[in-house]
């Protein structure tokens, strides 16, 4: 019975089996070490370096990049080094707010432990007797935490679009978001850990935005993602967050920090301060 | 022109001149290692150890703690290793919960780098064209950040008081706050920083509060801190710490937080990622 728990579950890992990953000359992630003994038997578009691996420095820019490793992560998904790719194109960061350095498959990036970003909104009502939360119930047939409980609105970012467009996107396909509704969001901080997963690295950072709903609308989803979703008391999210493994992994965080802006975790709560300076790493 | 170099400014410290301080077997601190010689020289009540320095063992609890190093501080004050004490205790914490080892008068606590605690109101009012923030002009005879901005209550977290209580004892003296008013502030989150100054460290974690007010109060100071309240709309605010050094140090952080909860500072800012990493360590 813990907040705390989910916390640290996102940010277990261990950097002694990972060496440092360079594109551009810049450290951007690290890869397993099993992964790069292999990328280093590859040869192009991977080099060696004395303290780690890089894609090759001949690459010209960003597109030669994307589309040197694109052919060898197909090769290495044959070989089973890689899990299956998804189609989807990220952004590889050195940091937020910086010019992509290439784009990779989204299911590559942990692999090469690189900052993956995504944004996450709490579509609440204010109701007379308090807040309440919408809840989506992942539906049973994903990939990733099926069946379990999820924010209104949440996804990845990928290369190419801004935030703010991602945000309008995402919105219509998971929760029938108008635009104009969606815009209201506010964004009010990020969460961020780093979790060791069988896949490598888990270098994540979210944008968390508050959206708050009339009880009039109805979220209803588009992209086959939620099953369904519920309003719920803030207090039965917070206990079933406490209490269960009900959530998504990363959700339960962007739950948690909720619940502490809006004032429903306190001081009092013993955990209090190590949650608030364990929601960004 | 940043908002971040406030957080540097808060977290600029070099360690390797500090020992560790120890109570009741916990570290709880660090000690400039001028002071640390010293301490070791000084004998009752603190003793050496091969790691750093402690309160002797021998001290039965809390109490008999409290009142040895109380002697001792008055010799330390006299020789001008410890600043001039302030007659006001704050409990000394191996971490915010737990039971205090003993208390120390507040003007020392840098000096052995102890965890201090305190509270930060900010109090705003919805009008018609936006969010105001009422800002306090500190008074010209203040030894801490005389003249300098701050938030409408902030004070320190005292030895024997729980949080609700100093809440209300602050809100009452510094802006004439009724206690039914200051109840309704809503616990937001921390703030916290490690910063190197002439006495030492200040490890200080700062509860943050958001109080929305009508547009008839007007708060009102009483104890001599705060010169005069203005209602400020908040993006003068947020130009003001952007742009200049008129607030005081660490109240520059509390408003940076509220910035970003607030959805006025955003994820285009090339500071973003960084101000909300870097508001708790």
């Amino acid at each position: 019975m813990s907040f705390l728990r989910h916390i640290t579950a996102c940010n277990t890992h261990d950097l002694s089996h990972y060496r440092p990953f360079f594109v551009a000359g810049q450290r951007v992630g690290m890869v397993r070490e099993d992964l790069c003994r292999r990328l280093a038997g590859f040869g192009d578009p991977f080099t060696i370096r004395y303290d780690g691996i890089a894609v090759s420095e001949s690459l010209a820019g960003p597109a030669e990049r994307t589309a040197a490793v694109r052919s060898a992560l197909d090769r290495l998904v044959e070989e089973g080094e890689v899990p299956p790719l998804r189609g989807e194109d990220y952004p590889v960061l050195s940091q937020w707010g910086t010019e992509p350095l290439m784009a990779m498959d989204r299911a590559a990036m942990p692999c090469f432990g690189l900052k993956c970003f995504g944004l996450h909104v709490n579509g609440y009502v204010r109701k007379e007797d308090g807040l309440h939360l919408w809840v989506g119930k992942r539906a049973m047939d994903r990939g990733v935490a099926p069946g379990q409980y999820d924010n209104l609105v949440a996804g990845g970012q990928p290369a190419g679009l801004s935030l703010a467009e991602n945000l309008e996107k995402e919105g219509a396909e998971e929760a029938s978001l108008p635009p104009e509704l969606v815009r209201r969001a506010v964004p009010v901080g990020i969460v961020s850990y780093l979790m060791g997963t069988e896949a490598g690295l888990k270098d994540d950072s979210l944008f968390c935005y508050d959206l708050e709903l009339d009880e009039t609308f109805e979220p209803r989803n588009t992209d086959g993602e939620v099953e369904r979703f519920e309003l719920w008391p803030v207090s039965k999210v917070a206990e079933s967050v406490e209490r269960t493994d009900d959530w998504k992994f990363n959700v339960n965080l962007v739950v948690i920090d909720f619940l502490i802006r809006h004032g429903f975790l306190t001081p009092d709560h013993p955990e209090y301060m190590a949650l608030c300076k364990g929601l960004r790493r």
